[in-house]
């Protein structure tokens, strides 16, 4: 594909879940104001899905035309379904992107259906712009991330630490941009949502925790040790029953292991008639915003609890190897082994300290505007060479 | 999956073409000595296709015990059917390796089954091992093969430049294992084949080449450029049906752009009843060495024209840009431009300076037994960090 | 593939659902005590799913050996999931019967499964055969159902009718054996089976409905109509709601719509905490036929509301379009309209009607041996003719 | 999808062949004419292949316009593959139909990509048209052919005594239009191309055959006997050189065996340098027509050798038992055993004879009319019933 000199700029965005759309929301509200660009959006995998919250009629209600919508989840608890999803949506990608013709791709962040976009995309000598790459993980994100970052022709790291590790594996200097996370750019402007509001349209009883203090989890199986995913579920289970405040307890990401996890929840609901945590299907990105600064403390393995929450200031605990090795602000503490004492020990610890200071680590609120920017006038390139550093 | 130690240590062989088995069957033959691992052998791709030469075949003849066969091309002239081969192969491959529970899954090189390979096992918690990661070329087979090592747990460059591009990227040194590429193995055993009997068997007018100077022809599309495809076959031809020299030419791989160049081959071979040149389809790795040990220049856009031929020291001319970047060692001559009459002054010139010295640029004769030896003994682990270099 | 004298013969099962499973398992009995055939067997689909009962387990409790499991279940709430999930079914099942290498592939009854399993092998060449042929009924069902006939060899119909239809639709009569279908040969050895073993173990809170009369639901989505699924469920609940009598609701089978019905389950649980409808994920086929023989009432869309409960006698209400056209014993009451007030009244008649005699309209229970009997004997032959009837 | 009263009817042809084509382009120049439809058209299979001839090319030359193009032959010469082809077409139709939203779909014939449209179609709730249905042939196209017509709600049958196959199958009269087939419309109106022009524009060497007597062979694999299809190749090679008159040979369809006739002909080709047989990729319908109505006999296995050439009176050689059990004109001669001799004695027999009365067998020229003006004005309605004959 050439330089298009004459033709408006085409920008597809392909969106697969509730949290890929909360990373790149404010660069599509960015690129809409502007007049020299078109925006494609394709919504895939469980961005479709019922059960994980079915963020594209958000994304319409938020006033996206949807380009195209893939199903592509092969449904299942095992390792070997997010591989065949993986096939199934390049499968279908590559025939969406035949179609559309964009000038430039966006993929965000690590899972299946990043490298899925990335493969099809450049297979297709379409250029492809990534966000979230650089960062340093554990579980098989880690590896995604880093592969889509070679496959990829446009850089937007959040964190200086991650830009200088983009650079480090031989990308070249201009195609790497450090711009911070669209994430973050919504919390400034959702600081004066009314969480009561949110929390009576979302819960089955509101009124058990409206203007209470309240815990926020989110967990998700790791899928190197998703075996081990029922386990500590029970662990996480039992501590936040200990520690006895009202909780609202997100359903997991699809995965291998999600299963387990559901399981268990869904027999401590069964058994526990009275207890106050509560199981929640979807916040729209705005309303987790809100959730995540009123509550007293975020629990689980979710990047949120370190990234968004960085700039929240809202105090959190990262539990077992999923997230090990990302940056994180002071806001976080870790607990490598998931055993509820230990978890509920340091709940306690988080509650009592309170709110962090809001930390620019991950961003200072502009990245939409500055990603939009530069996939707007960035020129289109896919000839990109490995820059050996001496 | 946790280490295994009682168990045998399995290791899972995807090939996918004629280049493929080259590149690994030393490594094969080797591992076959031992008593401490099992080969699993999966074919895939072009591996399986009459118009490529059906390597399934040669491996079998070669006395190799077939696991798997996958049917996972795509046909077409486009750049999609590359990405749609790759989506393909992974619901395969994912099946397969739930089945035959590998140890480690061994991938080769740089095309769409490499990173279809190791995506698949990569997902599914298995090791991954790969062989000539950290070389740089032009085309798409550049990022995949950048993306392949980031997706892999086990690495067996070919030179020590492409050993210190693996560890730029990040990888752990322990991992990293400067082994020399295995298509170098069988140059000097194969020094004593008969080309002759090879030529009688292979060609369907043996008599016009025997015993005379010869040229070798392998020209690919290049993905990227794929529709230049025909321009620059027929600026080959003409150069080469200008020197008038017996030439054997080999049909171009399966990819995008290869409709292209086959058209051009048949419209010259209808046209030109009484040219010198043949075309083939299909030598067996040991058969091909023979070849290239012989021929008085290869020319076009094949590794193998950088690769095997330093080692057999035969003059080589490299084409376009598919090859841009590649480390190479006296014995090439790059022509950037594809022109009919710079072509033919250089292959002139080639055929004039005569064989160049062995060169020890790609290994030295003994990465099967070294590859071996590793992927036997090595710990089975897929939990890589990243490093950073200062 | 030519007829294999020496050679055992291997008679390959695809079971996709629980449902398959109940409607062939006593052929597996049967097969395993002969010594003149090979069992392969091959669950996919929702058959490997938790949400869907996960039938393989049970399989494998029953002490039969899985050959293979396939994941092909496209996840969504529409339509199109079933398309892609035949489409990925075939990839899968293809692949998996050329390493099997069946003489016969037998496939149950008539969704998206049975057709992927028909077409596969029939394209590959290997004798199909297919139970539950020639049954009349609405919903796409039907039109797959005898599209099946059309790709099989081998026809096991369950009722008279049935067979008659097969002959009609030109299928050679040596090819047809009128067998009885073999859900129904497990009824009279179960009838000793003790309900409340199995309400202890599958109900969150058995106590609720031990040694009392209770109701059973099955309700699954009629995809023709499947935007109708929330209304339907609601009038449903409503009617159920009513009679207050104990009542178990099984959660729907995967299809389009299905996440409506079971939105409006969940949404009727949560705002009832008292109600006397428990919801249960699944039953083994044995535990299933020993709660429809103890049920006051079957109330739903699910064809063992007249096919199995023909043969308990169970009291029935068939709702709705899906299975119109079906043959019923007089123990089924059909209600066209899904309105609350009429369920309940005809609930209510059902109820004190009580009991019907047994029907033989779908089979004398000896189904299992009689299919087995054919399938180790007939004649391999995969070339069938039209018959004309005059 | 209820009935649309205000939009305009949306109609969808799935075109995936050479043949495909011929046989449904007069109904697209019908449905061209009329202002009560809008035409879509998807290409796919080999249609979009130059190996085969890329009919897509040719669609777009005659004017229309190409809605989708669909890139789903998974290349092989086993039956896997046409197994594995379906299972493609039927991921990627079913995407193509969400999108285009077609009232009805319309299916050609008996091939895996038929098949895939209806699946597609009618698990999606689309109304499926299907043409040629109800006739009666050897191979899997025989199963598959009735088995589409299970799943179509509207029936073109091309000849009485398919149609009254189509009926006796169950289907509703109202649902099924006796109309002939399209192929056939066009014989009359190219009855006066230039065959000279045709030849120059398609031949190697048109000199060799302009003026002269010529013979046509169109020879494809049954794929039920595939491994035979090298020595069947051989023997008609061998009659058909035997004879020496000046021979057009179309290379064969993608099919399992297709590689094994190939490489006869390859091996043919290159070992007879001065043969009189010369082979041709492609003709477009209207070429294939004249060519058709000129040459002295066609012999082969094509089903134009039966259908076209009945209204042609070209004298036909049909051999094998592909065709099998197809209703003949008089100009047809069967030759079930595939031997030189006596395929040489039955093609000398036809010339001798010349040509034949033509006869209206499979239509009488109008068929294209018919089909557009019901598919334009027919109640869309996807319920359809089993008529079950007394």
């Amino acid at each position: 594909m050439t330089t298009l000199n004459k033709e408006i700029r085409r920008v597809c965005f392909v969106i697969n879940s509730r949290a890929n759309y909360a990373r790149i929301k404010s660069v599509l509200i960015e690129m809409q104001k502007r007049n020299d660009c078109e925006i494609q959006i394709v919504v895939g995998a469980s961005g479709l899905l019922f059960r994980f919250g079915k963020v594209v009629d958000v994304i319409k209600r938020d006033g996206f035309k949807v380009d195209r919508e893939i199903y592509s989840v092969v449904e299942g608890n095992e390792p070997i379904v997010m591989a065949k999803t993986t096939g199934l949506a390049i499968l279908e990608l590559s025939q969406v992107f035949s179609e559309l013709k964009p000038h430039i791709v966006v993929t965000v962040a690590d899972r299946h259906e990043t490298i899925a976009t990335a493969i099809a995309a450049s297979y297709m000598n379409i250029m492809v712009a990534h966000t979230q790459g650089g960062e340093i993980t554990g579980s098989i994100d880690e590896s995604v991330r880093h592969s889509c970052t070679k496959l990829s022709h446009l850089h937007f790291p959040a964190t200086k630490r991650a830009y200088e590790n983009i650079i480090q594996m031989g990308e070249e200097k201009k195609r790497v941009h450090m711009t911070g996370c669209p994430s973050l750019d919504f919390i400034d402007e959702n600081k004066s949502n009314n969480l009561n509001d949110i929390l009576e349209k979302r819960l089955v009883n509101p009124k058990n925790i409206l203007n209470l203090d309240f815990l926020l989890v989110l967990y998700h199986a790791d899928t190197q040790y998703y075996v081990e995913a029922s386990d500590s579920t029970r662990e996480i289970l039992k501590a936040v029953n200990e520690i006895n405040l009202p909780t609202i307890w997100l359903w997991p990401n699809v995965d291998a292991g999600t299963d387990f996890i559901s399981k268990e929840l869904r027999k401590y609901r069964d058994t526990n008639p009275n207890s106050k945590i509560q199981f929640v299907r979807n916040f729209s990105p705005d309303e987790y915003i809100t959730v995540l600064n009123h509550t007293k403390c975020i629990i689980g393995n979710s990047s949120s609890g370190i990234r968004e929450s960085s700039r929240t200031g809202t105090p959190s605990i990262t539990i077992g190897s999923r997230q090990f090795g990302r940056e994180m602000a002071k806001n976080v503490i870790c607990v490598s082994k998931t055993d509820a004492k230990i978890i509920k020990n340091e709940i306690i610890k988080q509650i009592n300290h309170g709110k962090y200071e809001q930390s620019n680590l991950y961003g200072d609120g502009n990245a939409g505007k500055k990603i939009a920017e530069i996939l707007c006038t960035t020129e289109i390139s896919i000839n990109k060479k490995f820059v050996t550093l001496k």
